[in-house]
């Protein structure tokens, strides 16, 4: 199993580290210290070796900081885990702050009126981090300054840094071999007039080299930095035990490999202007540009990585196929067994996992399975464990949100599933659900709009009931890589423009706190929009499903679906029969014939 | 009539004049001189005074600029007028030019390859207008000078400035009387450490001291200036023949009057720092501000402007129902006569002017009537004149979009209208516009979305069938003040929230162009969206529709509607039928009830 199922910290574990950061921070003659979720990469998930912020709170939710002063300890967190927080610390110790309603630098200013001095690992923060808070602190005399990390001084069992291998991403898979990508790149660079540049994302990182790593869990990206020449050429710093001798033939001559502990150096010797990616890299990467001038422009990656091309495209098919398949055994076992009223949430998650683990292209889940039935269904970053555990009762809705990261293609689907007699409220809340997602996935734009521009549409049958949910209508996703990858989203926050290529997430839900909660979601696609029969036709982008999974029809209230709307569920559902019956056999084929039968 | 249907100008003028006008830049030293559409107060309605542009080149868009040079005229129009300027300038003199992608600055370094002087007029420009040419021609050597305005000097019988009577706004229209408003505004200004704000827009001004005006045709506001200070106590600037003792009565002890001439030197003695709206403001305003500092800010009155109270709200919809009985008169006419075969576009804006004119409370048309018959409903700006006007032949359709200036209110309303048999391509296109307008109609959102986020729900039905419309989807209304009126509006362009109050058009549309144009606008108001019956309702905002009149039934298709969409229609027509009926007499009494039976 990927997937575990232990409470991971435990609130009176913080206390006795707390005191021990404490008397090390008195010693160094500091006022505090910083200690934030994030590791020098800045993605999603951070090894074991970079769980600082868990080790010392409790608190393990995938973004927020603790700020360590000599008598409070405040752990600023966000909506997602306003609830979460306070069962994972120990509140006599740690006090839960609403982030981004209080601010850590006027928090600290309310602590420390007499001001004082506040160290932090200038590797974990970037420069408008901390700009923000020494702008802020200034009148209240709080400094801020570079310091050690303290947590990693105390932290006596502290897992060492990963060494995960890094492995090549094959060429029929990235589509385009990496001289090809560095070289594009470059010439990019030189009409800038830039000379090189920084990347210290893994995934633009993996895109590049066409190269893939097992540091952290559940994106496969190596933690490495590179810098990026004008020429084409490029260097590439990690741990040297990562890189086999195949990986290192792969990357070729003008890839020259370094040591993690050169980059500071290979930056200072860099010259001219380079392009560095403002929102993420760490302060010491830009003190590190002390020859260079730093130009602050996006990682050069972002775009053309989220565009993918024809290859990395027909791979996502594929694992989309092989996932579908998972995901119907899973669903007609459920269909079965849910019924008898003994399954609970872990059976669920673990008969999910063996259904795709048959799949040999299978490396990892791509999140922790969210399954969560009745109440918990409401709870939209639910990930059960042992304490949490609920027995599905007949008649709960259960929310189902997983996917795989195969060799292929990654994968991100939701289904809420029936499992006894639903009422007419969660039917007529479903149907709405629906009637959003096909709206997003049938409507066609003409090219230039953003997420922003077609949000409302996914939301509007809920509004139109004084309903609505709270996040995004949908995500970037990436090619055997970050399951949340930007900058493309369908988002009211999203101004980035749609391009061909780009896939993304279709998943608009409903939250019935304290009862059930309902979401269904596919990935699509952005293609530009087939000719229609008529006769003004203009040129439009649209939306092509990838996901190839049945949706419970025994949620749907048909009254509320129009024609058009019925006509693109029987053609998804035939669809998908024909795609994935092949793939089939024995009581899951009958399964799928059943329930992709005409509305 | 309001209405005229000359044409206005003739492209054999032009030439003359621009000789004349070159001949006086000449012996100025000037290489070019700048004629922009626009006056002092940047209305979309100018004075005859101001028509410099259409005087000197033939054109009367309503937005434009000739940058006129030694050898070269340019004529800089947007998409709108593409094809009208072609008609109204001599083309051996004057060459049109496709703005934005042609901007004048880059056009005007092509033609002076070896540099040059250009003058403007510093009333008829902003700073920043003027400071983006002079970046542009810094490195080609141009220099922009002000300068006196030359087509003044040459045009022998310019018309004088407008002399238009100022009138009260009374009190129970206004709903808050102008010391209540000059007090709010003043406490802003003294929150923000303003010591005054500088208002150089009419209908800013109009609202602020509960007056209007006369000076220009379709929009009843003053030319005038103002300065308010943060005591609350104004200066108002205007040609003093226009104030009667009436209106300075009503002004009171707290607005001071000044002839315009004046102003800069009101301006010159301001200190400390003051409020100037940059995008609106003239060069000259500017420049006067000596002993201030400017403060870069939006006009305060637009906000407040913007949110009608309940006064305004009540005189918006009582002129909403007179205008409603007015447009439903001129309908049952129109049904009776069109299949004759024998009206004429002319013919249609004149009757329909006549039914506006039987209210004493009309002061004027809110713009001029668009009727275009057949092919020239697809100009979304068409003005028929002499020269245009089309016989309406029966089965053309009929797009109308016209309004009234009453006291009370303004509107603003579009019917397209079937004169005799239709085809399926009309009625489809037809019945996916409805499905736009009915989806803005009965849309509700959480609050703190602007016009962006709605714009795509109007085109959806269109963008589904590879269709669109290359105009917002609404503009913000006055209240008996500019029929476009900013900031709200309902467009990709729009990231103003909607606020309750306000109140926009709802006009989608659709154009083939060479055979027919349909538009289908109502106005509506942001309303706090009544509660729904049901167990998790949001608090939401809505629209609350004004406009009261039937929609050509015989041109749905009512397969392509839906059930929502079916209600919405009957209850729109059931209320339209209630309210109206007891308006109406004779014959149109009865149409009315013809024509708003159920679906």
């Amino acid at each position: 199993m990927f997937q575990i199922f232990n409470t991971p910290t435990h609130p009176e574990d913080g206390p006795p580290r707390l005191a021990l950061l404490r008397e090390r921070l008195a010693l160094a003659g500091l006022d505090g210290f910083l200690v934030p979720r994030t590791d020098m990469y800045r993605g999603e998930y951070v090894a074991p070796h970079d769980e600082r912020l868990a080790w010392l709170t409790g608190f393990t939710g995938s973004a927020g900081q603790c700020v360590v002063l000599r008598d409070a300890a405040g752990v600023f967190v966000d909506g997602r885990y306003r609830v979460q927080v306070k069962s994972q610390i120990a509140p006599d110790h740690f006090t839960p702050l609403d982030w981004p309603a209080i601010q850590p630098a006027d928090w600290i200013a309310g602590q420390l009126p007499d001001g004082g001095t506040i160290g932090f690992d200038p590797r974990l923060h970037t420069t408008d981090e901390i700009e923000e808070l020494r702008e802020k602190g200034e009148k209240f005399r709080i400094t801020y300054c570079e310091t050690e990390n303290f947590v990693d001084l105390i932290w006596q069992d502290q897992p060492p840094p990963p060494l995960g291998a890094v492995f090549v991403h094959p060429l029929e898979l990235a589509g385009e071999p990496h001289a090809a990508k560095r070289a594009a790149l470059a010439e990019r660079l030189r009409c800038k007039g830039a000379r090189a540049a920084v990347l210290t994302l893994p995934d633009s990182i993996a895109w590049l080299f066409n190269i893939r790593g097992s540091d952290v869990p559940r994106n496969p990206v190596p933690q490495a930095f590179a810098i990026l020449h004008d020429t084409g050429a490029a260097d590439l710093f990690c741990a040297p035990a990562k890189l086999s001798d195949m990986v290192r033939a792969h990357l070729g001559d003008e890839v020259a490999c370094h040591p993690t502990g050169e980059f500071c150096a290979a930056l200072k010797a860099l010259q001219g202007p380079v392009l560095l990616d403002k929102p993420s890299a760490p302060v010491w990467v830009e003190e590190c540009l002390t020859g260079a001038e730093p130009v602050l422009a996006s990682d050069p990656c972002i775009l053309p990585k989220a565009r993918k091309n024809a290859a990395e495209i027909a791979g996502m098919e594929a694992a989309h196929l092989r996932d579908g398949a998972a995901m119907c055994r899973f669903l007609c076992w459920l269909d079965a067994e849910a019924p008898t009223g003994a399954l609970t949430e872990i059976d669920v998650v673990t008969r999910l996992e063996e259904e795709r683990r048959r799949d040999p292209l299978l490396r990892d889940i791509s999140f922790d399975t969210i399954a969560g039935s009745g109440p918990n269904g409401a709870i939209v970053h639910y990930r059960v464990t042992t304490d949490t555990n609920r027995r599905i009762a007949p008649g709960d809705l259960l929310l189902v949100d997983s996917g795989g990261q195969y060799a292929d293609g990654t994968t991100d689907i939701t289904r809420t599933i029936a499992t006894g007699p639903v009422t007419a409220e969660q039917t007529a809340a479903f149907t709405r659900v629906l009637k959003g997602m096909i709206a997003i996935s049938t409507i066609r734009w003409p090219g230039g709009l953003a997420g922003r521009d077609l949000d409302s549409l996914a939301r509007a049958p809920l509004w139109r009931a004084g309903q609505d949910y709270d996040h995004g209508t949908g995500h970037g996703v990436g090619a055997y890589l970050s399951v949340h990858e930007g900058p493309q989203r369908l988002s009211r926050l999203s101004e980035v423009p749609l391009e061909p290529g780009m896939i993304l997430s279709n998943e608009p839900g409903y939250y019935r706190e304290g009862a059930f909660g309902i979401r269904i979601e596919n990935l699509i696609r952005v293609v530009e929009a087939p000719p229609l029969p008529g006769a003004d036709n203009r040129a439009m982008l649209a939306f092509a499903t990838l996901t190839r999974v049945p949706i419970d029809r025994r949620l749907i209230d048909l009254s509320l679906l129009d024609a058009g709307e019925r006509a693109w569920l029987d053609t998804y559902h035939a669809e998908t029969r024909h795609r994935i019956f092949p793939l089939l056999s024995g009581d899951a084929a009958v399964w799928l014939e059943t329930v992709t039968r005409p509305l």
